[in-house]
């Protein structure tokens, strides 16, 4: 057997990410959904986000494939990359623009990418560490190409612009000011390249909730369900109590689970890449798992939204010209699906990288 | 660098299959559908198939989850593997039973697996060898754990038993006669271990159809479109002109490219594992491909419907059983989608097959 155990660090290469038009403010949702303002800014704690979808008109403006596209030609020329240079794409969502053919797929063609092999992963907000879990996978099997590792989310066909939002349960409105839409994207690499970026030198991704019950649930609806108009089950259902709760200790779990297997000790790690809910739940685990440290805190959903598979790039794309010699993070993600903890640790490249 | 360059086999420990209820022939669906059965059978040339929802009711029977469970349930066991071997699950459906939470972290916790990576790829007929592409490279990084392997369709939300189908034209109800539902599983290891039943020595995942518009396409629909009833574009469209033509192209370029990366001659080859659409072209597809060679085809969809991410399962299902010490295989599967050919060389596992 020539392979070696465990598994060589990732080289990012670059990143890239793309929004959807302007950032709607608390001001002009609130008043689109009949709620008042301060309550956004006092429970949630996100100012901004973007949607795919017009407000006003519920016209669908950008596909995910757009915002991947977008994200995907950034982190390539962030890179230095040519797309002929790619081996593989990993593209995760929980929204695809169709069940067939994939995102991943299309935007292959839309890159100019030809012949590589284009993987979708279906997830939530675990889903970028997830990409970047087969991604590492991938290029130990094929060490010579460039992976592309894509993340987006476009809430668009769940976004019911046409209804009454004085009838809505807060539980239901929630979902309004909590996500958002967007992409983010990352060049990767399996051998030492000039010009890395960053190192994932651990990753974790974890099933972590064993007989409990889902915190959140999304359907998708097809012909049948269409013709019906009933769809029998709610599109989104969310046990937020459960969210609340269970969010921060598999935070802390996981930050405990990668501090081991990087063999770190927390005083030697500099920033934290936190789980993002929302701005005010981002605010509270930060602060709760960074006490009695000096990690500086790098998160973008206060500004972006919970935009799912996408906020791990906006992260990285906030660090990596931060990132200074010897310099170390780590990022977390929670997904409260059926409850998955995945997170990296991320280090500064150095001359003597390799594994 | 300690890795190898290239991919080491994956181990077929076990393989297991689920097909929903008794099979639909093609006298009750044609009456259901108001077609003529001889139509079905000189033109689709599949005889049966098993659906996860009551043809008169409409009930959902099964959900992809119940599916997947019993075909993974009987891979485990077929392979003589605890549940808390395995490390990771990559499951592969165009159809999840809901866009969060996966089915693959439903299926985790349905089997007893606590704590396992679960993937989940969005894919067509080339999933079960895009999971099983996966699955290998999870395997060379984290070499000691198992890993299940499972595809699966359930296309019950597609099937709008409600309508009028005198009313549908013929390339829409095509749908109803050419696909099936079903999930199939496979349990592997990157290590050798006694009682393997096969060897995947190489493996193919490209895109094909760079520039050319997709042959499949696949809606899904969320609250905003269950509101507004229309849903703006149909749910299921293919071209199957397009279809006819590409996938036979396809299959040969398949074939001959794992020969070359396999390095066999054509006629030490002794099973053909075809593309499997419908019973009409993969009898066609077969015969052209194997014109001049002795090998002996092992397809499954004339009896199971083309039930998409399973159909490989059924196929392995089939084919283990027959394979002969020193005796090989090629399995071949085409995506019509936006055009992926995927396939694997099989080998009988042998005393010395280690990489």
């Amino acid at each position: 057997m020539a392979r070696a155990v465990g598994a060589p660090p990732v080289h990012v290469l670059g990143t890239g990410t793309a929004l959807p038009g302007e950032p709607v403010g608390n001001d002009r949702l609130a008043h689109r959904l009949g709620l008042p303002s301060a309550w956004v800014e006092t429970f949630i704690g996100t100012r901004t986000r973007h949607f795919a979808v017009d407000l006003d008109s519920g016209r669908v403006r950008w596909t995910l494939e757009d915002l991947c596209t977008d994200a995907a030609d950034r982190a390539l020329a962030d890179a230095g990359a040519e797309p002929s240079e790619v081996a593989f794409i990993v593209l995760a969502t929980a929204t695809p623009d169709a069940l067939m053919p994939t995102t991943a797929a299309l935007l292959a063609d839309r890159l100019g990418i030809e012949g590589a092999a284009a993987y979708q992963l279906q997830s939530g907000c675990s889903g970028a560490v997830q990409a970047f879990a087969v991604a590492r996978a991938l290029l130990a099997v094929s060490p010579s190409g460039l992976g592309l590792v894509v993340g987006g989310d476009v809430c668009s066909k769940h976004l019911d612009l046409g209804q009454d939002f004085h009838e809505l349960p807060p539980g239901a409105l929630v979902n309004y000011v909590l996500f958002g839409d967007g992409a983010g994207a990352a060049v990767v690499s399996g051998a030492p390249r000039g010009g890395a970026r960053a190192l994932l030198t651990h990753l974790e991704h974890r099933a972590a909730g064993f007989g409990v019950p889902p915190g959140q649930r999304v359907e998708w609806f097809g012909a049948a369900d269409l013709r019906s108009g009933d769809g029998r089950r709610p599109a989104v259902t969310e046990d937020y109590k459960a969210v609340e709760h269970r969010v921060p200790v598999l935070a802390r779990q996981l930050l405990d689970a990668l501090l081991t297997a990087a063999g770190w000790r927390p005083e030697t790690v500099d920033y934290l890449l936190p789980p993002q809910l929302s701005g005010r739940m981002t605010e509270r685990i930060t602060s709760e798992l960074g006490q009695g440290f000096e990690w500086e805190p790098v998160s973008c959903v206060a500004e972006t939204g919970n935009n799912g598979n996408a906020l791990v790039f906006f992260q990285l794309d906030r660090l990596l010209p931060r990132l200074a010699p010897t310099q170390r993070a780590l990022a977390l993600a929670v997904e409260s699906s059926k409850w998955i903890r995945a997170g990296f640790t991320v280090e500064a490249p150095q001359e003597a990288s390799d594994a």
